[in-house]
C-alpha cells in the first residue's frame, strides 16, 4: 500500500476498536465514511464476519495482532470486561497508542486503565442503548450527544487531543470534567431513574396483586406510566453492572432521592397542599433545564 | 323545530356539557360529528364566545339555563370545582337527566353527587391531558383509551346504559369497576408516578447544586431522565388535585412503593448483584403487561 495520507484524526495510521456492538459498530461506520482506516477486534468468529459483511471496519479478527499497527484504540467493551481486561488484549496493544474507552462509569476505570497504559484517556460517548450486539451500530449516532471525558492526574495531554479530535469528527459535544463528578452525575440521571422505574412496576404490581386488581390496574396504566418505567423496564444486565460499577454514588443518589420523597409524602400525609402544589411547580421549572 | 329522530345515543334530546376543556370540548367534537346536538355551560363569556368560533357545541351560555330539556348531562369539570359545585348548576339540572362526570377520582365524587342528583353515574374517560382550555378540545381523543365507570349501589342501570352508549359512540373500552378499586388503581399507575418523577427532579437538582455540578448534572440528562420524570414535571394544580382527591389510596401507594426501593437499595448496599439483576428482570418482564 502506497503512503496513506493524513486523515481527519490527523493521522496516517489506523484506528482500532475493540467490540463492534452498538457503540464500537457505529464508531467504525462514522470513521470509515470519513476516511478513516479501522480494524477490529471482536470475541467471536461469528461476530467478525457478520461485522465484516456489514461493514464495520475493514479488518475484522478474533485474533489481538489485529491491532498492530494502531495508533488510537477505542476500547468498546461492556463495562465488566473493560475492569477485568483480557491479558492477550494487553499483550497486544501497541505499546505508544492513545487507549480510551466508552464505560459508563469513570473512576474504577480510570483507577485500573492509568496503570496498565501509559496513554490512556477515559471517556463516555453518551449515546442511546436500547440496541445491542452486532447488528445494533449505525452511522451518526454521536451526533449532537455529550462525549466526557475525565482525565486523571496521569493522563497525557496529547492523548487528550486526540480522542477530542475523535469525538469532534464524530459530531460528539466535548465535555471534560472529573470522574468523581462524571460518577455522580450519572448516577442521578442515568443509574437512580433505572431504580425508581423499577420499583414503580414492582409497586404497581405488588398493589394490583394484593387488592386482587392486577388486571384493572394494567388495564388503566396508560402513556405516563410507560414513559416513568422506560428505562426501569430497560436491560437487567446493563442496570446491574452500573450499580455494580457506580455503587457508592448511587446509594448517595438514593438517599438524596429518598429525602425528596419523604418530603413530598409528609406534606400529602400532613395536607399541606399549597406546599405539595409548591414542590410540583418546582419540578415543572427544573425539568426544561435537564432537557 | 320538527321532532328529532333518534339520535345515536337513542334519543331525541341534546346533550348537555359543563365546561368545554379537553374534555367537554372533545367531547362536544365527536357528539356533534355523530348528529347529536350539544348544549354547553361554560364560566365566561370570552369563552363561550370561542367555543362558539370552534364549534365545540351548537349552544354556549354562561346561564345554566341552556341546560334545560337534556336528558344527558356531562360534568366536565375540574376535581375541585365538582367536588363544591356551584349551587346554580345544582338548580338547572334537569330532574330526570342521566348526570355523569369524567373526574379522575371516584370515591369521592360518587359519595357526594350520588346523593344530589337521582341518576348519577361516576365515570373517568382516561385520555391525554397535557393540553388545558378552550383550545384543547379535538376530535377522536376517547378512540380505543378506557372510560371507566364506578357504578354505586344506589346507581340507576338505565342511567349506566345512557352512559355506556355514550362512551361507545365516541370509541372508548368500556371498563366497570369498584370506586374504590378505580381510586387504588389510579393511584398506582397515575398519581404515585407524579410524586416518583417529582422527587427524581428534585434529587437530581439538589444532587448537582449541593456537589457544585449543577451544570454537569443538567448537561449529561438525557432521554430517559426526559421520560421517568415527564408527568412528575406536569401541572403542579392538577397534580396536588389528584393527590388531595385520593389521599389514602396515593398514602398506600407510596407505602407499597417505598417497600420495593427498600428492597432494591438493600441489594446494592449489600452487593447482592444476582439479586439485584433478578428484580431488574422482574421489572423488565413486568412492564410490557402494563402497556
Amino acid at each position: 500500500m502506497a503512503a496513506a495520507a493524513l486523515n481527519v484524526l490527523g493521522s496516517r495510521a489506523p484506528v482500532g476498536l475493540v467490540g463492534l456492538g452498538l457503540i464500537g459498530g457505529s464508531i467504525g461506520l462514522d470513521l470509515q465514511a470519513l476516511g478513516v482506516e479501522v480494524r477490529a477486534l471482536v470475541h467471536r468468529p461469528a461476530t467478525a464476519a457478520r461485522a465484516l459483511e456489514r461493514g464495520l471496519a475493514q479488518q475484522v479478527d478474533t485474533d489481538p495482532a489485529v491491532l498492530e499497527g494502531c495508533d488510537l484504540v477505542v476500547l468498546a467493551l461492556p463495562l465488566d470486561r473493560l475492569l477485568e481486561p483480557d491479558p492477550a488484549l494487553l499483550a497486544a496493544l501497541p505499546s505508544r497508542a492513545v487507549v480510551t474507552d466508552v464505560g459508563s462509569v469513570k473512576g474504577p476505570v480510570l483507577a485500573l486503565w492509568q496503570g496498565l497504559v501509559p496513554r490512556f484517556v477515559a471517556s463516555h460517548p453518551m449515546a442511546g442503548t436500547a440496541e445491542a450486539g452486532v447488528e445494533a451500530g449505525v452511522r451518526g449516532l454521536f451526533q449532537g450527544r455529550p462525549w466526557v471525558v475525565t482525565p486523571g492526574s496521569g493522563t497525557d495531554p496529547t492523548a487528550l487531543v486526540v480522542v477530542r479530535r475523535l469525538a469532534e469528527a464524530l459530531g460528539a459535544r466535548w465535555l471534560c470534567c472529573g470522574a468523581e463528578a462524571h460518577d455522580r452525575a450519572v448516577a442521578l440521571i442515568s443509574h437512580l431513574p433505572v431504580l425508581v422505574g423499577a420499583a414503580l412496576l414492582d409497586a404497581a404490581n405488588r398493589g394490583g396483586v394484593q387488592a386482587g386488581d392486577a388486571e384493572l390496574v394494567r388495564a388503566l396504566a396508560s402513556s405516563g406510566f410507560a414513559d416513568t418505567t422506560r428505562v426501569g423496564g430497560g436491560n437487567p444486565e446493563l442496570g446491574t453492572l452500573m450499580a455494580r460499577c457506580n455503587r457508592a454514588a448511587l446509594l448517595e443518589a438514593l438517599s438524596l432521592y429518598r429525602g425528596a420523597l419523604d418530603d413530598l409524602e409528609q406534606q400529602v400525609r400532613d395536607g399541606q397542599w399549597q406546599g405539595l402544589a409548591a414542590a410540583l411547580a418546582q419540578g415543572q421549572a427544573l425539568r426544561p433545564e435537564f432537557l
